[in-house]
């Protein structure tokens, strides 16, 4: 693998409620524009030139959503949209997506990247990937990129880092030894891990040679690789055996029991955008702190997420509410409780709505 | 006029845009079913009978909503439904309406309604109506129907209500002498006014005879009454006389300045429903206080007025809030400043935002 011709693995296949009534099952959050005119997934391809051109991007997305992602991407090879027969989790998905690219591609590094997450700074991003990719390349090591945190957050898992110092195997500058990750914390402890620089927040992102994750694969889920090298051996059993393999995601699969895996930390503006209200601290904020998409009207209305989808959003009187309207549905919550909006859909789900869902 | 042959004037022009956005300049509040499946407007026609029955109803509106009222009420005479010209406020369309009437209509007794107030309890109305016209029949009386006030309204004009046994006229039981018109209060005065019993709210309602109404007319507004003629004897010039008749309402015009007019006191359940509050008022209550019309998920959401016209409205974690969602447009105010939506109207008014008004 020469440097910068890393490839990159684009998990696309996820169908989040979290920006309902926006996202739908057949319009998730990847490939809806938040922020701009182009999708989540659309920006995540733009964000990876000139380090990864589409040329060298996969993506691995659901029989659903094919269609809109070949849409949404028509530079990328058409035949590089892997489409899963069934959503299985991170561990299946990865695992037959490097077995559907060619030997000479999964021999060489491999980026896993979700597709519906934010970085400020694109040119930073590609800046830490492209180390990671030299360090994968140099030293055959499993890399996840951690993000540095900047406020105590309970929501995310971390990474807990190693000493400096603490040697597992080589590490080029800057890379650290990962010792653990660790699951969603307290407030309490969220706090001691931003304040002791040894944590990071696991972010999804990973760097391998695509035979060496196979490799840990077998080791770790023999049966999830017997499925695909059956798969790979009988390409028409796909829709037989894919949905058979375990469910499970590639950090309890693999990367939790690896001996050994690296980080370098991205300090980059990410957000997860894992919320309206992740989204409203993104946006630009206009005149009293609303922040408005579309036809919108407003007074003696502050610190609001007004997003008019169609038609006209008028509010007056109202604080720190995130509305929400589209074609066929509004949705009014304050924006602290934006989390909450998957019990919306639950009871959209628990009523068989599937006009709405 | 026999005893129960009053004929009804219910004027239907209004404009008013404190329902928006469900009430827009071609779909104002009269035309609303607010409450039930019926529009105001119908439920005023409907709520007369059988004191006055359709054949007895005539309605004034104007050219924009001659249609949609014509459609609304085909029990009721098509030639008496009234198309003014142009708006020019209550005392020309009063008098332009009687002055249409067939002369031995307006000889009798006319009860002049608004079409867009609520009554809770119609046999009560109907009562006081017909008690009213009883008086009109036997004293010639000029009658306004005032409301006994419930709370301290600083919103509504009141009428002051002569000593007990001070006698302008002869007044059978019940009646009392209006001493004069006052205009809305503040606080405090409106508050002695609710506990002092001599005061109600002045709801626009009268009976007279319409003969006796013109002539009032013509002696404090005799321009109005000459214009009024002149239409009369060249029906053909209505269009070019009516848009030139002084533009003010039949209580500046005539009730204020008359000798003698008195009163009986309705006490039904009245509201003018002036705004989203005073409807939610009205409505009753769902689980969690919530007044709900249509398609409407709430979660942990209390005492909102929650409106879906069209399409599905979703709230979660709010309180005490107007939302209102049209085909075209949401609306979001707490209640207590539901008044405030006119501001959102001029808004758009000065923005010519013509889709929307």
């Amino acid at each position: 693998m020469e440097n910068g011709t890393v490839q990159a693995l684009i998990l696309a296949g996820g169908s989040g409620t979290r920006f309902w009534p926006l996202s739908r099952k057949s319009r998730p959050k990847q490939l809806l524009a938040l922020e701009a005119d182009r999708s989540l997934l659309q920006t995540t391809v733009d964000r990876l030139a000139p380090l990864v051109e589409p040329p060298a991007v996969w993506v691995c997305t659901t029989r659903m959503l094919a269609e809109a992602v070949r849409e949404q991407l028509p530079e990328v090879p058409p035949e590089q949209i892997l489409v899963e027969p069934e959503g299985r989790n991170t561990a299946p998905a990865i695992g037959w997506s490097l077995r559907s690219m060619p030997e000479e591609v999964r021999r060489g590094g491999v980026a896993v990247l979700p597709a519906d997450h934010r970085f400020a700074d694109a040119a930073a991003f590609r800046a830490t990937l492209s180390r990671a990719a030299e360090a994968v390349r140099s030293h055959d090591l499993v890399m996840t990129l951690g993000v540095t945190p900047h406020r105590p957050e309970t929501g995310y898992g971390y990474l807990e880092l190693g000493s400096v110092g603490e040697e597992t195997t080589a590490k080029p500058g800057g890379l650290r030894a990962v010792r653990r990750f660790v699951e969603k914390p307290d407030a309490a402890t969220a706090e001691r891990y931003m304040r002791d620089g040894n944590h990071l927040w696991n972010a999804g992102i990973f760097v391998f040679r695509g035979t060496a994750l196979l490799r840990h694969l077998a080791r770790f889920e023999p049966e999830i690789a017997q499925g695909l090298e059956a798969i790979a051996a009988a390409p028409e059993r796909t829709d037989e055996i894919y949905p058979t393999l375990r469910s499970i995601s590639i950090d309890y699969a693999v990367m939790e029991r690896l001996e050994s895996i690296a980080t370098l930390p991205l300090d980059c503006g990410w957000s997860d955008l894992g919320s309206w209200e992740a989204l409203a601290e993104v946006l630009p904020a206009g005149e009293d702190g609303n922040r408005s998409r579309g036809d919108v009207l407003a007074i003696d209305a502050a610190d609001n997420l007004l997003w008019a989808d169609r038609g006209t959003v008028a509010v007056l009187g109202v604080r720190d509410l995130v509305v929400v309207r589209t074609d066929d549905c509004i949705l009014v919550v304050p924006r602290e409780r934006a989390q909450e909006v998957r019990r919306l859909v639950e009871m959209l789900s628990r009523r068989q709505r599937t006009d709405l869902l």
